[in-house]
C-alpha cells in the first residue's frame, strides 16, 4: 500500500502543451513524483477523429501502466473530450482529464450565466463542456468556438505578434457579441495566449484555465483514494519524460515551460502499446 | 508482363496535399490507375523527425505493396527528402519522389542561378534541395525557408485571406531579398497559395510547382522499366483511396482538388504494416 502511494502520477498530452498541467501538479502536489508522455509523434490530436483519439489514448495509457503508475491524468482536452468517458470504464486505475474540473470552475465563476470556450475542431465539437456545464447548471448558456490556428501559431513563437492577434479577433469576435463573462481556455496550449486572449475579451470576462483545477481535482481524487504521497520523495528529480518522436524540440519547449530543466527525455514506440 | 503494366501506381502523403500531385498524374497519364494512401491520423509530417517520418514511409510502403502496385510516388515533401533516399534501397520497387523533380525544374527555369525554395522546416533543414541543385549546377545559389503557418492556413481554408497574405510577406520578405528569380513550392500544400505568394513575389519570379514535373518523370521512369500502361483501362473510376484516420474531412478536401468526386475512401490501420 505504501508502495502505491509513492508510485507516480501518469500524465499525457498529444504534445508538449500538457506541460502546462504538469507544472501545476508540480507546484500543487510537489511530493507526487510524474511520468510525463508527450505523442509528439502523432500530435497534434484536435483535427482528428474520436475513433483514433480513442486508440491513441489506449496504447498510452497502456504503455503508461508499464511505468507502475498510481493515477492517470489526460491532460489534453482533446483526448479527455474524445475519449476518457470510455477508457475510464476500461481501465482499472484512476482516471481524470481536464474538462470536467475545467467546467467545474466556470460554473462557479459565471455570474450572468454566460460561458464562452475555445478548444480544438475536435473538443469543441464533442459538446462535452456544454453538457458538463448544463448538469451543473441547466440555466448557463455555453457558447463554443473552434480555434484550429492557435496551437500552431504558439508553436512557432508567435505568441505576442500582432498577426496572432488580429487572428484572435477573428475568432473571438463572435464569442464577444455573446457577450460571455467567463472563457475557458480549452486546449492546452492557450494559456500561453492568456494576456492576449484577455486583453482582446476585456476585463469584464474571466479566462479560466482548466490546468490549475486539474491539479487540484487530482488531490482530491488521491485523498478519497488513499493515494496520496505523505512521504518527502528522495529522488533529486521526481519527474521523468517520454515521447514517440524526437526528443529536441520538446526539451527546448519543456525547458520554456518548466521551473526546472528537463535533462533526459527518452523516446518509445507508442504504436506497439 | 502485362499484368505488370496494368497495377496501379502507389501515392502517398502525409495527409491530403499528395492530392495536388495525384491530380497531375491523371491529367497527364490518364491510362495509369493510381492507390493512393493519405496518413491523416499522424499528419502532419513537417515537424517530425527523420527516424518517425521513415518508420512511417516503410509503413505505408508495405501496405502499398499489399495493393500489388507497379510503382511508388512520394508525394510528399517531407518524406521524400527525409526518406526516399533509405527506402529507394531497401524496396524491391521503383519509388520517385518530388523532390528530384522540382530541383530539375527550377535549374532550368532559372535565369539569374538564383533559387529560393519554400517547405516545412524539416524539408528546408534537411538541405536536399539545395544538395540536388548544386549536383545540377554548383553555380547556383539556392536559399531556403520554412514556412510553418501555410499548411494549417490552407487548411483553415484561408488561402484568399489578408491575414494569410500578411503571414506570407513576412516568410517571403528573405527571399525576396535575395532577390531570387524561381521559387520553388516545396510543399503539396502551397499550390493552393499559389496566386498570393506569386503576387507577393511578383512577375519575375517563376514559381515551381514539382507536382507536374513529378508526373512527367514518374511518366518516363515507366517508360524506361517497359511498366507504362498502354491499354485503355477499363474501369470508370481507376482511382483507390486509403486514409489512416476517418475519410469524411478527406473526402471534402479530394473533392475540391480533383477533377472527380471521391465516391469513397477506406480506412485502414497503417501502424500494422
Amino acid at each position: 500500500m505504501s508502495l502505491d502511494r509513492e508510485a507516480p502520477i501518469g500524465v499525457f498530452d498529444s504534445g508538449v502543451g500538457g506541460l502546462t498541467v504538469a507544472r501545476e501538479i508540480m507546484r500543487n502536489l510537489p511530493q507526487e513524483r510524474i511520468v510525463y508522455f508527450g505523442d509528439t509523434a502523432r500530435v497534434p490530436y484536435g483535427s482528428k477523429s474520436k475513433e483514433t483519439i480513442l486508440r491513441y489514448s489506449r496504447q498510452i495509457i497502456r504503455f503508461l501502466r508499464t511505468q507502475d503508475v498510481k493515477a492517470i491524468v489526460v491532460a489534453c482536452n482533446t483526448a479527455s473530450a474524445l475519449a476518457l468517458e470510455v477508457v475510464e470504464q476500461e481501465f482499472d486505475i484512476p482516471i481524470i482529464g481536464v474538462i470536467k474540473p475545467g467546467a467545474k470552475v466556470a460554473v462557479e465563476t459565471t455570474k450572468n450565466n454566460r460561458i464562452g470556450v475555445i478548444g480544438t475542431r475536435a473538443t469543441i465539437s464533442s459538446g462535452l463542456y456544454p453538457s458538463l456545464i448544463a448538469q451543473r447548471n441547466p440555466d448557463i448558456s455555453v457558447f463554443g468556438c473552434a480555434c484550429p490556428l492557435f496551437v500552431p501559431l504558439v508553436e512557432e513563437g508567435w505568441t505576442k505578434d500582432p498577426l496572432t492577434e488580429e487572428v484572435a479577433r477573428r475568432y473571438l469576435k463572435e464569442l464577444q457579441e455573446k457577450d460571455v463573462d467567463t472563457l475557458i481556455l480549452g486546449c492546452t496550449h492557450y494559456p500561453l495566449l492568456r494576456s492576449m486572449i484577455g486583453r482582446i475579451m476585456g476585463s469584464n470576462v474571466t479566462l479560466v484555465n482548466p490546468a490549475y483545477e486539474t491539479a487540484l481535482a487530482l488531490g482530491r481524487m488521491l485523498d478519497a483514494k488513499g493515494l496520496r504521497n505523505t512521504k518527502d520523495t528522495c529522488e533529486e528529480f521526481p519527474y521523468r519524460f517520454y515521447v514517440s518522436d524526437a526528443a529536441d524540440r520538446f526539451k527546448e519547449f519543456a525547458n520554456s515551460i518548466l521551473p526546472y530543466d528537463v535533462e533526459m527525455t527518452q523516446q518509445i514506440r507508442i504504436e506497439e502499446y
